[in-house]
């Protein structure tokens, strides 16, 4: 990629449902809340926005599914999808359009609908390549790389099994204080170690829950950012990168890294200018969809030196009131994954941050705030990561 | 939309399978032959492009499903879906991001493999808002439009029937003259007439088939086009327009026209700078799913007046040697549909014209082309419009 998205393009409005368990509501009406949120937001009607793209994985087809329940009246609408990197990717998409300037205002929505698809979550099988793959279901496939992890720092089964909780706990402790998460209740860390095993050593605990949501992010072009408000929210970045499938096509691969993650970073702080994400983040939301992927993101990030990310997990490194807040919404632990809605959340407590609003999670002077979405497996994944700032300019 | 595509980019490389009934290939090998075929003809290697989009309706998941075969390293990949207009879609994007300058080569593949996946085609149950809605069949959908027409304009069913099989016997006639596509024979008028009867009046030689194929187009920065090859081809303009549902929301609609198209082509005319699309075009590509598509489709681009497309159609106006040749690869008619593909494959006769080579299907001189692509039903789709130039400047 040539050019980057610094400073092109700001975010003016943002709405986010509860996520949790909507059986009164269909993806309609959950699309419905969060958009409009988001146009209020922005001090903004429907037919202000030019443009618009809808990012769900099992929970519809075709941006048209958006046309009625917002009434869109004849705009472009597309639908994205990228496994569980696709809310983020409806944000990228409206980032591109309007930093090419084919469009004033944009929204992205994100939304899913799980709790009554028969999508348990823990039953998923993974995705392999056609005649060459094993089937594994997602926790299985993110314990294998906890595993890896204890055996190649020398953690017994133990140590391991506490630090992995101590994220649960933390995410938890967090999500505690967000009116939005679908779970509300901090988690004892030893109701954490003692939850029922999915897939050793991943309890319950250890794997967020499956959940129904809706977010919305609207973008526009960052010099025209303070006539819609006071307080925008500038893109430093926004990177995509897909796998080759690191399982099949490298034989170094030892699963305790995602690589298409590092990449994702490494381009990301380019754009934004990042050379020391640990001290120039002042939050990072990222895709903990079980503990480990947390855990070893912290080294993938850049974070955490390799093989010390575990140590600064149990260190408070990464809990609210430490050196940099990993997932001060909750995380996926707290919110639940409805797939498509899950990149904008992140996003959406980043744009809360920053702007001072996020009430009693707040991080005191947050400027700069990451957010890592990651879709498939740790062998075959898309990651998608933004970074965002409250002011433009240099971070 | 603020600003347009014109001449902002160009389409260096384009690949396309045959369609047809591929049993022995997969997703995998449709793209792998389709996205080399457009690299060998840019002069490019698959490392040598910065982004790719992937559109695909129900082959798959995730651009990461293209990482793989291609053996994409570590690149932005994103899928995109929008109904039958997904091809399109993925162009679009791709054109988006070289129009913002994040990238100087983008790739665009649209696939699907329809003929072992269950998906009959008339089958298709139509879409419905949850609990608005009435399902119906695809064919009876753009059948009811046939009988609207039909009635509004004072054809009696002999004549309307007469009008339909004019429509399929042309794209048959082109089509025979196609190497990729999937029937390639001249049907006589009487076999058309006696087709079995699908949903009154449409009987089967009314509808495209069921097909699997993959296409591929290649797009950089139209300033940089010449550095790639000699005989580019020029984006003049893309538009996508989603509805919010004229049957539900317009009680004057009369189901003798698509507004989504109405407004797409009106954009897109806008944006390429053309007043009267019949004498300025010189080929048009459109979406003829059901052959009274192709007929109302001639009134909503502007093609004939209202109430006059019919009588144009019999009059030979848009057959390979009249005034205006529509479908001259031989539309889905002789192609038939895979969805995620049918777009670019579209883009690619377009792409063959203007650059003269179309063989035995060349039109004299080509200059301008559109294409046409339409995804969902009647009274609620999107429609995506393109519009190409061989030569940079105004048309």
């Amino acid at each position: 990629m040539s050019m980057s998205l610094f400073d092109r393009v700001a975010i003016v409005g943002m709405g986010c449902t509860r996520f949790g368990e909507h059986f009164c509501l269909g993806a309609d009406d959950l699309m419905i809340e969060a958009a409009h949120a988001a146009l209020s937001d922005a001090g903004l009607q429907v037919d202000q926005v030019d443009a618009f793209w809808l990012g769900t994985q099992i929970s519809g087809w075709a941006g048209v599914m958006l046309a009625k329940p917002l009434k869109v009246q004849y705009k472009p609408i597309m639908r994205v999808e990228n496994f569980c990197a696709t809310g983020t990717e409806a944000f990228r998409s409206a980032c591109y359009a309007v930093a090419a300037g084919l469009c004033d205002v944009a929204m992205a929505v994100g939304v899913e609908k799980m709790k009554d698809s028969g999508f348990s979550g823990l039953e998923l099988p993974a995705i392999s390549a056609e005649g060459t793959g094993v089937d594994v279901t997602a926790p299985a496939a993110f314990a294998m790389m906890a595993n890896a992890y204890f055996h190649k720092y020398g953690l017994d089964p133990q140590k391991g099994k506490d630090v992995l909780a101590r994220i649960a706990w933390k995410n938890h402790r967090n999500g505690a204080k967000n009116p939005r998460a679908q779970y509300r209740k901090e988690v004892p860390l030893e109701a954490i170690m003692k939850s029922p095993l999915v897939a050793a050593p991943l309890g319950v605990m250890d794997c967020s829950g499956v959940a129904d949501g809706s977010a919305a992010v609207i973008v526009v072009p960052a010099e025209e950012a303070y006539r819609y408000r006071s307080d925008p929210v500038f893109v430093k970045a926004v990177t995509s990168v897909a796998g080759p499938g690191a399982g099949t096509l490298d034989t170094e691969w030892d699963q305790t890294t995602i690589r298409e993650t590092v990449t994702a970073a490494r381009l990301a702080y380019a754009q934004a200018g990042i050379s020391d994400p640990r001290r120039q983040l002042s939050l990072a939301e990222v895709h903990d969809c079980f503990t480990p992927t947390e855990m070893i993101l912290m080294e993938d990030l850049g974070f955490s030196e390799r093989g010390r990310g575990w140590q600064d997990v149990v260190d408070g490194v990464f809990d609210l009131d430490g050196e940099l807040p990993v997932n001060p919404d909750g995380g996926l632990k707290s919110f639940g994954h409805p797939i498509g809605a899950s990149g904008i959340r992140m996003l959406f407590e980043a744009y809360l941050q920053l702007r001072g609003q996020a009430g009693p999670r707040q991080i005191p002077g947050a400027r700069t705030a990451m957010t890592h979405n990651l879709g498939g497996l740790p062998w075959e994944c898309v990651t998608a990561v933004s970074i965002l700032g409250r002011e433009p300019g240099p971070i």
